[in-house]
């Protein structure tokens, strides 16, 4: 396969994790209601994505409480922010190769 | 969903796909096994991959004889053509938003 689609991330491929990705990118952190919202995506979709971005450690959960009441958010590791950097540059290398 | 994420096409979001898509723009027909050498794939991943674009006609099949032998051609559809245009944009949309 061409070298930069070699770089394309499988785990990044659905739209669904390039947009929890990129918000954990500009968020510190982010919650799961906030996710679901922004990606408009029910709960049991946006929980198998995040299992499975967790599962690669690419992002990890951090379960606190806020005012006694349980909170629940999501940040990137170092793991899955070099790897969303380098799955962007294979995407823009593919683009360059065909726009 | 925002925007630019809303514009990708789930129907290119495996590399394959976009692999498929990209060597139909440079190419007017490629064949079965040009693209099995060039994306490093199976045959039934490959034809599965084929059957999906089909289904959606953006990609077409031609049967022909060439020496005798028969010969299956893939080329794109004005309807492929457009809708890999419109992901590409989407994707470089998305890009630009986060590099």
């Amino acid at each position: 396969m061409k070298e930069y689609l070699e770089d394309i991330n499988k785990a990044f491929e659905s739209k669904v994790r390039l947009g929890i990705m990129s918000m954990l990118m500009v968020n510190d952190e982010v919650d799961f209601n906030t996710f679901k919202e922004l990606l408009g995506l029910t709960d049991g979709n946006l929980a198998s994505h995040i299992k499975a971005l967790e599962g690669l450690n690419y992002i990890e959960v951090k379960k606190q409480f806020v005012e006694r009441k349980p909170k629940t958010t999501y940040s990137k590791t170092k793991t899955g922010e070099k790897a969303f950097h380098e799955h962007l540059q294979a995407l823009e290398a593919f683009l360059k190769n065909n726009l």
